[in-house]
């Protein structure tokens, strides 16, 4: 099995960090790896938000935090009632992958982004989370702020985002797959 | 730079192939890499489909060639009056991957499947295409029976597909990338 291979059949979504920083070098070569991603067209229409400031964070996760409080499902409201709530679980940063709204296939072009990212993140040593649960707030009128903080650029909108540090957890068994998935036409 | 990243970094679209089929234990492995992909709550809404019948992958490059001579533009109407029209440029296989219609991330799990199997294909010296051209009959009423003869199961929807093969064309410069694409929140 080649290194590539078993970067992909090793990475997992790791959910506990240290709080020591990623090295800027490694920051910029998983940018690398997503600003070479295939997209459709070769349009590229993402847009990354470097967030390193824990502070960012924590107020992004204290906003979806009360929104989830308002929701109308009682398990959804207990998670939130926990005041350590992090939709980042501690990371010392994150990436976000904004699409362009009117580009047909943004939501796999930033999915490619993303996978790239995180499977050069793993290949680093480093631990990653594939998280779509951290836009709740900024999807409302009331969250539009967020977008402002974050510098989003008109006609962009947050899709994605990849949590990164260095992990703290031992990594379990790979979740099993669902059988039959695969028809073969010969 | 590591291998992942240099796999990462190499892969390019290729779109044209020598007619030799891909060895049978690099589709498992390939298939296995899309299996192993991220998926939102590990929900898993894929299904891979396996061409490797040429005549199949020829009758659906003719039904969408028939569509787009309907086009009302132009430029797709001259494209699609070349008699050897195929979507899959000559590759001797394809691997079509589903979404289930109900999953609201299905769009991001099956990219994240179709960008790992990009991946491991260049890993494993193969040429590989991404493509979504492939379904512009499948999603007419018209185009249903391709659907049947590819035993794509109820519920699932063609996304996106890879075509794989070896290569035969000589890897150029890497496509330029958009200026401007990153914002440090520090």
């Amino acid at each position: 099995m080649n290194e590539t291979i078993k970067s992909i059949l090793g990475r997992r979504s790791i959910r506990s960090y240290e709080t020591a920083p990623v090295e800027k070098e490694k920051i910029e070569t998983i940018l690398e790896c997503g600003r070479f991603s295939p997209s459709a067209m070769n349009r590229q229409p993402w847009h990354f938000t470097v967030i390193t400031d824990r502070k960012v964070l924590d107020k992004i996760s204290a906003a979806n935090r009360q929104v989830l409080l308002q929701s109308g499902d009682e398990q959804v409201r207990e998670r939130a009632k926990d005041p350590d709530y992090d939709n980042f679980r501690g990371a010392p940063m994150a990436i976000v992958v904004s699409g362009h709204r009117e580009a047909k296939f943004a939501a796999a072009d930033c999915a490619n982004a993303i996978q790239n990212m995180a499977l050069a993140a793993y290949s680093l040593g480093l631990g990653s989370c594939y998280l779509a649960s951290f836009k709740i707030a900024m999807e409302k009128p009331e969250g539009a702020y967020l977008l402002k903080e974050l510098r989003i650029p008109e006609g962009f909108e947050p899709l994605y985002a990849l949590s990164l540090g260095h992990g703290n957890e031992t990594l379990g068994e790979r979740a099993p797959r669902r059988e039959n998935t695969v028809t073969y036409i010969e």
